[in-house]
């Protein structure tokens, strides 16, 4: 993988941000993929750096050849490619961008075998890519509570009728996108967590329109894409359906493990990149007469990012060993503190090395602001920071009340009577 | 009071500190007046800086000659008064000290005409001294939420019989402590807001016991001390109560804005003696073969400190306006904005300062230390950070409803088509 | 001010927004004006808001009307415009909009009268704009050392002959914009700060080659730019030298102070916009079932930002009052430490209300991404942060050492010689 | 070790603290061990938990059997003796204190077969304490340099005589203190690596003078305390020398990576302790009729300790296993990076723990105050955070040199050729 970065990736990086850019100013364009990631998915299946992220044993299920990788295995190559200059370039040309990743290993465990013949196999080869339909624009209630979405499936004989919105539809926009996994209400009658079903809508269904795309600080993050979605009476075979009805939510829990860890060791590579820009810079530049280097605010940057980086690594690895060993729900303490800790550091870390170049560092000549915007993009993805803190915290909680230390009492309030004897004279 | 700081405060801190650990290994000893404290009480007074607190219509009440400074003034002197080594050493050589400046202040608005020649009058010249008592030591409820307080004052004929326990009385260690002002729970049956009295408890009640002085980190802030005591059918005549009946919290209330101002002036004077200090290492100490001022996260803590206060002192002095101007109510936000940054600000600095000095930061050669921990403590004192940021955000939510910016609407969320245009192909 | 924002900048900044956009994605039209910014600026002279920048003694020696407001009055009508969505669309409706205005006084105050009749009525007037070229791209010295700008501007006869690289050159990009301000280097021999010229370059003027757009965050920010411009032999007549040769230096110091304080004041109006933002959505939001105004997190991020806002606001009044009062120069401290706070606090305002609004709070739907991307960019326009802090920095240490507290000793080493009483027996 | 701190440590804390309060108020006993320290003492032996420190080839040297355990499984238990009330409480009941450990250990490795007997026997078993003089009073240079220390040390024939001072001898004014290790300067001229020797002074020579405690925010520390120590014409015998003349500057290196690994250990215990001191007070305290587990700014304290607490401690088991493995010099970068991070961290976790505590958070009711003056002076003991964090950047810097993204270039100024096809209409 590091001699794939090497060779491939970094040095076709400015090819990768000219095409975008050029398509981004020509109408029409923007929505299909850069040729360079078209040529490097060639490469990148040559030398077998193809879908890693596939569990041996989804492979096995799916019949597909995975890499057979631990989720600690997984986790340290998702941060070499993540230390392109955008954080998804690598990652795209070895089919291990998201949310293509999560989407085929959510077929790979509950679509039936007509369902990943469709979808999966064609989405596993790269020959499509697919995209996941989950938060809705609603003014009042957040969809990071997952209990508020309300997108509307109804059964009609052998046919469910889709009404309703969805916005930040990340991957819709890509021309290639020919199948979205929904997430939507069938029973709303039923207990808060099996009101939800996922059910497959190919992106050609009459009654789809995309609105608009979602920016990003500016950016329509083409040629995927944050789409919004409006569906008026779209039809959906009830063969689409996904594990049954009222599994959405239970199928929304196991996704968002490795897809928040992918993210986060993505972003660790950012970091890593974010860090080299700033210590080159420092060797480099000239300030009122003496380097960078000599500076000790720029060395206090350089040695609090170096060891933010590095404590965060360990908790995402301790997490990643976690899902290898006790599996997702016993992880989510260390997931949550992960995902709270990483989008906020790399941001903080990227806004230091921008801060180090002068205004070149928010320009196109580096890549930090790329970094900087899709951290700050991920400080809300998969769950804002306050969410995972508020699961950290609750946990601990929990915890703590098997903890020793949580048991000894303060100290008795009047048990210290040295004091008594000389206060003052009145007593 | 410049002068009074040039010539008799600052050359005798060091007498002062020697003084007070002195009697602090004496047992017996530490609960009287630094002699250092007692000579310059005669020194202020000479020079007419006695009972500069005392405002023009409170004076006119007592009948006393008062200064008849607004708060913006006295918020001035108040700062001046706070760069001695100690927060509170030359507001005491002043009479300006707290306790008992806000319970000079209560009487002299709320007590009766015998109320205040028996004990009004002593405090002003300096004979005797006072506390206040407030705070509760309850597990489970916290006194800064007033209507917690629980301490019972029952009536009994034409006395008052009081039981319970009170902590946190700051000044009743001192000998010369001869009154409290005690509030309690008269009637619990009332509405929240008018069951607490205020009564006057002379310290030599049979019944009290000073059980302990609370530490401090460490310390019993001798001779002062922030005392626990005890109440066990306590007699008090009933023409011992302030006001009357049920006015508690209304006299509560009232005190609180001004002693708030001449805490956060005087941690004004402790940040702006903490700066001094840190220049002066700044400019004196070599460090790896450089002066300290040479290294740049030494200069930016003294700028950041120097902006921190600078911002800081015009917030208060906007208070202190808000305070001759509108009153104590309309100034809500302004004090709880003030009371909020500063205590925090002061420790930051303070710590800065530390850190600069190495271990010598810590110890007994700077005054850096006693700055820490009063500020620590008043992050506390009248009331934590938490409450105060609560206050200001609840005005700042209610205002904002009269704010055009506030009623600006979102964009809409289907306004912009300027995209549908060129999305994918199947649209 | 406050009425024409009211009627005709708020409900119309929408169509401002998707106006730019319409133009940035059908090339070429992007570097025009949108129209609303035409229509306005018709409004804005018919209501008499026009040019209010203009300052007193200016507007007499332009012979044109300039508003005399002091900088005090200003500082509130730039705040007011910068509560629109887009900092600087009320501002460009008023001619008040950098970098024109700093070009206008910089003409009014340096040029002679040939000069100003060409340039400066066709700016006052809002027929052309102007830009101001300073900074230049190079890897090794940066050019907030003003010390290190070296295009070359040679004498040849009559003519300069100009060579070298700018970038970062604001406003370059519009149409409309037709003279440039130029600091260059005339003489390489002079000492340091006489080195350098300033002369006026028409935009047409052959050899000079707009070579890009610097994007900041992705944004070319259309349609003034922030342009790349090559100069080869660009020939221009030496009357275009401004004030004379030499002065450059002396030329620039005088635009900065105001030119700051201009910029900070409508960062105070965009956070404002953001914490009334913050507070709409606090008041609106359900998440978890309880409104986000019942999360103690919230509500302390709305009460921190208030209390930034008010005392940053304070802090620029002051610096303000000190330009009317005392001048520039005197002031430098005080602009310092407005110009490293305010853009910071914004940052960080706009920060916390983008996490209040979820994915929403990136997008297109708020205005907080431009105010975040603008702020961050103001952390280096105008000199970075750190170049603020140094010059707080050491004209604090300068002053210090007249502060009687910085000339207090440190306690001596061994006068407490309680301690040596009761320690070990073997002494 | 848990069940020793189950059934003898935490029981017996309230004991602990009471008798060190007691002596000290009564003049003369305050540098007399605790009895209760006394007493457990004898447990740990008999437990088996005494020494524990004592590294294998260590044990082998000295002839004593020691735990042979590696530094990872030693942290590990730190840890667990750090959770007691007062830092060192537990590691003292298990000659598992500071200074003794470093002396003891620097003593097994180059002291000579006399010495050993003389000193390390005692210091092994439990009769005497050392203390280790390295810091000196120097108004201008620090000792964070070594180079600066300049304590004289003059060969005279048979004997050395030792003239100058020293400041902040920990241990220096314990009843049992009988050796002092000190660090001074043999040979002026030579190399400043090879100037300083090590040398053992027996505390009851002649000449030396304790000249009083150093305070630490206003506590001597006792029975240990932080001497100030002049030395005039103390005569030490040739034969004391440690290892040989030029070789101090060595043997302080080897010293300072396992100091500094079980300070941190033992502050990531306090860091725990305060934890769940924390959630204790979340659960059973109630604000404004809500607990305040409600409030969700303690809990993202809770949530936030905790990740800080964790990822520390990964890195602090990474730094031990590092100087199991590859030796201290070679962990240098980890074990500052470590030393940088954990006294500050528990500085902030117990600063929050305190705020949540109120009042009582300062008082002697909790442990949390001694938590937070240890952890403040942790972050200058062995080595200023400043100085870590020059450590970690310096090698950082080096590292980057062979790292493959350092070497990617920026991109190229004048690559982006789309630009220059739209931008205005005179190109």
């Amino acid at each position: 993988m590091r001699g794939f970065m090497r060779e491939h990736i970094y040095p076709n990086e400015q090819r990768f941000m000219r095409e975008c850019e050029e398509m981004r100013v020509k109408p029409g364009s923007e929505w299909t993929q850069p040729s360079i990631v078209v040529e490097l998915m060639q490469v990148s299946k040559r030398l077998g750096l193809w879908n890693l992220w596939l569990p041996n044993d989804t492979a096995a299920i799916a019949g597909y050849k995975g890499a057979g990788l631990t989720n600690v295995q997984y986790a340290k190559l998702c941060e070499i490619m993540g230390t392109a200059n955008h954080m998804e370039f690598a990652a795209q040309c070895c089919n291990c961008a998201s949310p293509d990743t999560g989407n085929m290993e959510t077929l790979a465990r509950f679509a039936n075998a007509e369902q990943k013949d469709k979808w999966l196999r064609p989405l596993l080869s790269g020959e499509i890519k697919s995209c996941f339909a989950m938060t809705e624009p609603n003014p009042i209630h957040g969809s990071s509570d997952a209990t508020n979405i309300s997108i509307d499936i109804k059964r009609d004989g052998s046919r469910y009728i889709i009404n309703g919105k969805k916005w930040w539809i990340t991957g819709a926009g890509a021309k290639e996108c020919k199948i979205m996994i929904l997430m939507g209400k069938t029973d709303a009658s039923a207990s808060p967590f099996t009101q939800q079903s996922m059910i497959l809508v190919p992106m050609e269904s009459p009654g789809i329109t995309i609105v608009r795309p979602m920016m990003t600080i500016g950016d329509v993050e083409a040629p995927k894409g944050h789409m919004e979605i409006h569906f008026e009476n779209v039809v959906v075979p009830i063969e689409n359906i996904l594990a049954g009805e009222g599994r959405g939510f239970e199928i929304a829990q196991g996704r968002l493990g490795p897809g928040r860890l992918h993210h986060a060791c993505r972003l660790l590579g950012t970091a890593e990149r974010a860090l080299s820009t700033m210590c080159k810079r420092a060797d480099s530049r000239i300030m009122f007469g003496k380097p960078l280097k000599d500076y000790d605010t720029i060395m206090q940057d350089i040695a609090k990012s170096r060891t933010d980086i590095d404590q965060a690594r360990m908790l995402t690895q301790y997490a990643a060993h976690l899902l290898d060993t006790v599996g997702s729900k016993h992880a989510r303490k260390e997931l949550s503190m992960m995902k709270a800790v990483i989008p906020k550091m790399t941001q903080t870390i990227c806004d230091r090395a921008m801060q180090m170049h002068g205004a070149m560092g928010l320009s196109q000549d580096t890549f930090l602001y790329t970094g900087f915007v899709w951290s700050r993009w991920l400080r809300f993805a998969d769950g804002p920071d306050e969410v995972h803190w508020r699961t950290v915290a609750r946990l601990e909680m929990k915890e703590q009340h098997s903890n020793e230390l949580f048991r000894i009492p303060y100290y008795s309030h009047t048990s210290s009577d040295i004091h008594r004897k000389n206060p003052p004279s009145k007593l």
